[in-house]
């Protein structure tokens, strides 16, 4: 793969739009011995006519026999080096409801929790707490002073929301307090290291808890928060430093629009269906250059084991295969960003179809988008982080390397 | 490749069992212009059933172009960067007869030679000497005593033995005293570089060769020594280190059994023959996690220039597939090492293909086991060292990679 720093000297400004088009969880793998996977199950036509006008190949997330975590999976999509820039559930999830971060902040994750008197977990989710209770108990443990720390609570959705510390020498080196299962008391937190730097920050995060504990005693459900997921916040260099590209999220969960803004996307209000995401993209069309286009239910039905919907939303996001094209973008990619095999229930290893269409793509012999079909494609085997090189390239947005 | 530290932080036990099949020296090329190889000629029924329910692929064993030696083919099959450790040859075969080495130990192989009364080499291997004598001889010159270093003589097979010297401040950088070829004089050792280590340590072999010049003088035939393929001894993380692998080995032969070692398994008793190697299999199938199990004729039989050979082994090894399915692995990958195609006899460069087959592997439409068909393979082109992730993967014992 080329460095980004290569990338970044070869970049340059043109007019031509491209759409990145991610199913997540995209590919799969059959039920039975010599079966046919979700997508080869699926009744394609669109796709399978724009494969024909495509160059094809298979798509490694990370590396051979990797199974990646959304984030990392995203960003190698996006052309950061995931090895290189490792990002801890906490940052995403607080990226996920627009945080503004500042270098060196440490986020985590809080679940609200049920502990019963002697102080065990009975309830890791707290009866999946209501959004709006939750965001009544945010404000709430926002106010938590501790000298020489900023903390800032937020909240997520139903039982979750995240705390972020703000200070100097902060480190997001730290365990969990959630010990992932009730039965037990919550866990201290503790430094991963002996850096006074992930010692200072998990007294500070143990004094934290002790306060949340305190104003929380007398609810009857929300009456403990679990802690996980610690993480520093490093910023990272914006799509438009590296390539000059005015580039816009279109994904309607909070996770995926929190990976998009670290990269420095503009992340556009979108509804929470594939038509909202769809009409979003042609209302927006002409004023960015690049669209990164989220589906997330592929991967949704994939973890609950349900092959036939994952089939379906296949299905549904073809038949919308020709609006898209009507849009006529310069380049287009479909892709995944990890395969969840609905039989696995879980994401996998397993590469993913990619097809990536332009006027000078170089189109092979494939006639399909299945994984099947795209292992003999032109281009071959490759990593998620030549995905955006081939964009920018068939954009005709790299200059030559060299004289 | 991913590396070996995230490899590390990603694998978790499990119950599952697999085994690395590696025929040595397995792939091959034709002996006419569009001709079969060895593994095309052979008739390979089980091998070709499996390829059905597999998926394929070729596989280099450094880089493209490279031709491997034995150690380092097999570290990579292993999932240890040759580049990064690079074992010597005189450590190999100290390992493969099981010398307990100590860290900085310097090894090298021993050949008993014939020289004329001038010195000249008339035979490098002293008429393939008695393994007894052999034996015999290595006792006398074990008792060699330098001041400053331990020298221990062991042993291997006819006219092979192997020294190791032991002390502080030894280098294996060293040249050969072996000139590879009869009618000249032995060469002196020398450093390859300007450390007093290096100079110390060639020194001390120099003068242990004068030793047993004047122990062996009154020897008719084994009448002097050859040194080669010096090395220092830098243990490596174990398989269970890193992987957390109960692995055990099932080679009958020093060098590989000595690979083995190096990376921790368990090497087990096993007979000469395949039926032996495969009996191994079966009695201890219960009480490990990972088998490597090595097939040393195709590589003898290719070095030897005998196609035909070469054919019937990889048609006897066919017909033990069953008997391998039967222990009913959740992983098998079958492989070589590297190539030692008949007609070169030797060693080359060119990949070969590789079956990996499980539950969860997402087969591909190959059809049979043969380097022209695995080119069209869903694994792709994959480095050696991308093996152990993609059985590890398969065998469920990665955890995802970030969240």
């Amino acid at each position: 793969m080329i460095s980004m720093d290569i990338l970044k000297e070869l970049c340059q400004k043109s007019n031509s739009k491209s759409i990145l088009l991610v199913l997540d969880g995209l590919g799969g793998i059959s039920r039975i011995p010599d079966g046919k996977t979700e997508l080869e199950t699926a009744s394609t036509p669109n796709l399978d006519s724009l494969a024909c006008n495509s160059i094809t190949g298979m798509v490694d997330p990370i590396s051979k026999g990797i199974t990646p975590g959304s984030g990392p999976a995203h960003l190698s999509l996006f052309g950061y080096d995931p090895i290189k820039y490792r990002i801890g559930r906490g940052v995403l999830s607080a990226l996920g409801i627009g945080f503004d971060f500042q270098p060196s902040d440490v986020a985590a994750r809080i679940n609200f929790a049920t502990v019963a008197e002697d102080g065990r977990i009975t309830d890791r989710r707290a009866g999946r707490l209501d959004t709006e209770k939750n965001g009544q108990l945010c404000s709430i443990l926002n106010r938590i002073k501790i000298p020489g720390v900023e903390i800032f609570v937020r909240t997520v959705k139903e039982h979750r929301a995240i705390v972020v510390f703000r200070g100097n020498g902060l480190s997001g080196d730290l365990t969990d307090s959630d010990p992932q299962r009730a039965g037990v008391f919550p866990l201290p937190v503790r430094s991963h290291n002996d850096t006074r730097e992930a010692k200072e920050t998990a007294r500070l995060a143990n004094r934290f808890i002790e306060e949340c504990r305190g104003i929380l005693s007398k609810e009857e459900v929300a009456n403990m928060v679990l802690l996980r997921g610690f993480a520093q916040f490093c910023p990272l260099p914006s799509m438009h430093e590296i390539y000059k590209l005015n580039a816009a999220a279109i994904a309607n969960y909070p996770m995926y629009r929190g990976v998009a803004r670290l990269v420095g996307m503009t992340v556009l209000d979108c509804g929470e269906s594939i038509e909202d995401e769809l009409d979003t993209l042609a209302r927006e069309f002409q004023n960015y250059d690049f669209f990164y286009l989220h589906i997330k239910k592929t991967d949704s039905y994939g973890e609950d084991g349900d092959f036939d919907q994952k089939v379906h939303i296949i299905e549904k996001v073809d038949k919308h295969i020709p609006q898209i094209m009507n849009l006529d973008p310069d380049v287009i990619v479909v892709t995944g960003d990890h395969s969840t095999p609905a039989v696995l229930t879980a994401h996998s290893w397993h590469p993913n179809p990619v097809l990536l269409y332009s006027r000078w793509c170089r189109p092979d012999k494939v006639r399909a988008f299945s994984e099947s079909e795209c292992i003999n494609g032109g281009l071959g085997h490759i990593n998620a982080l030549d995905i955006m090189p081939l964009i920018l390239a068939n954009a005709l947005r790299l200059n030559k390397f060299g004289a």
